[in-house]
């Protein structure tokens, strides 16, 4: 029997876990979805500074929220079938995508990584945290979402497919080769996917919270640190855009706002208001 | 006797002013200074959005917290000797910098306006909203800090003396112009200024938040609303720097954090750490 890589193992008090319970997926997902087309429910969360970054910069591992927060992070990831990444953090920080919690101790508790690759440029090898995991029983087999006409080289299909993981297909339409969100939420939905956790990264969630992706946001989760990590970060800021009328399209608020302070951070929850 | 302008007057609840109090200067200062050279308590606050903005753009009102943080923020006013703006505030706001809040009836305690506006460029009127509230006797009447050698045009000169206001000089340093903070704050204290709150723009809080300003931030209040506004804002993140050593200085972080939901919005209160 092979040992598994040693791993920490957080907790996350009840009582935190009940505030954040309003936002969240039913425990027992009914087979129906309250939207047409159907699509799982989706929980947009992430960890800023006050300058609004994720990251010094690409690539660079950041320490920004306290342990309390972590722990945070990968209960919710128990409480979703999947989470999404971009193709941008898969790179710049090789994350195990598992819930390291106690309480998912077995594999049906651990989320679903995808990895949203529209050009198939991840260079997953075995050495990946997230194929690890999978080959260690400590988290399912990745999703790589991959453009529709997009060749994958052999090697990395191997790699994905080796660890019990997928290539899935999804059709790009225009916008800089791009998917469009409700096409990627309905083939989740297809798989099986009754909630999805966005995690990031910053191209990720701007695109998310743009006009064309926030109506398929159904819960916010910002943790916010006290901290400016300066100019040059990777920034979550949503792109400006135009309505109709040629007039600026009003900001992104949220409704049903509840501020938890956590350690030192402070844990927003919230629902985009339409 | 002129009748004064009409404005609202605010509330804001003890029990709220009561969770600021630690992170405010002394009720009743001494005239030393725990620093040396002696020179203010600064306060360092603004309001901003979750991308960082404090405006949609510069000279674009925004709207960005709720009211009972409109309410803080003239409550703190009363809480300091003076308020300080950059010139790109006064010129694209035309703020009255007083306190419209209940308890601030008596002229004394208003606090003092300044714009820092090295330059000179700031084209004072007498329509300004700052001089109309001095001259009603509703604020007192502002200070320009102005660079050492530069004119000032006569009829903005007689503008800001005219509501009983002043031309204040500092010394500029190299640096694009700019004056450095413990320059500013010696002649605010020489003037008997012993409490400084610092409200934006963003050049003013950001070059507060760089590494040569931020050894004079005593505390820092700001307000965080549950909004994006998008890219394109007037965006509050200081600049990188780098050490001596050559390797990057380390984030700017708070200490003695405490968040407090205010309305829609919270409220963090902290001390930068050292
Ligand atoms: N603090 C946090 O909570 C947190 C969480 C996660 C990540 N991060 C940080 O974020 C950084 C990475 O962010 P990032 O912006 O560089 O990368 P990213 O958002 O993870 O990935 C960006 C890439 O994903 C693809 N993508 C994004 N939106 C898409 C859409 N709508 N349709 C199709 N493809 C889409 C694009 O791939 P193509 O370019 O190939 O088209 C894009 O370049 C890392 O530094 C990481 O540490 C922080
Ligand atoms: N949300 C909020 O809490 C809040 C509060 C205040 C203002 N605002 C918004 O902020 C925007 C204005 O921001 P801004 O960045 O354009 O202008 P700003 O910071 O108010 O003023 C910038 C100018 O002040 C001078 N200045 C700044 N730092 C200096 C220093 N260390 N020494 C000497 N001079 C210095 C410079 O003048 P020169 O260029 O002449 O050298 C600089 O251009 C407006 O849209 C306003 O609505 C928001």
């Amino acid at each position: 029997m092979a040992i598994p890589p040693r791993q920490e193992t957080l907790t996350f008090p009840p009582s935190q876990a009940a505030l954040l319970a309003p936002y969240l997926p039913p425990l027992s997902p009914s087979s129906s979805s309250s939207s047409t087309p159907p699509r799982p429910h989706v929980t947009l969360t992430y960890a800023t500074s006050l300058d609004a970054a994720l990251a010094l910069g690409p690539g660079i591992r950041t320490a920004l929220s306290g342990p309390a927060s972590k722990a945070m992070t990968h209960y919710l990831r128990t409480r979703h079938d999947a989470i999404l990444v971009g193709v941008g953090t898969a790179v710049a920080d090789d994350p195990a995508l598992n819930a390291r919690i106690a309480g998912a101790a077995g594999i049906e508790t651990q989320p679903r990584p995808v990895v949203l690759d529209p050009r198939g440029r991840w260079d997953v090898r075995d050495g990946a945290r997230v194929v690890a995991a999978a080959r260690a029983g400590l988290g399912k087999a990745v999703w790589v979402v991959v453009g529709a006409g997009v060749e994958v080289a052999a090697g990395r299909r191997a790699v994905v497919e080796g660890c019990g993981g997928r290539v899935v297909r999804v059709g790009v339409r225009g916008d800089g080769g791009r998917f469009a969100w409700g096409d990627v939420l309905a083939v989740l939905w297809e798989e099986g996917v009754r909630s999805l956790m966005v995690e990031g990264g910053g191209e990720v969630i701007n695109s998310l919270l743009a006009p064309s992706g926030n109506g398929f946001v159904d819960s916010v989760i910002v943790t916010v640190a006290p901290t400016w990590l300066g100019q040059g970060g990777v920034v979550v800021s949503p792109p400006r855009t135009v309505g109709e009328d040629g007039a600026p399209a009003p900001p992104v608020r949220l409704a049903d706002v509840q501020w938890c302070p956590l350690g030192e951070d402070v844990v927003l929850c919230g629902r985009i208001q339409r």
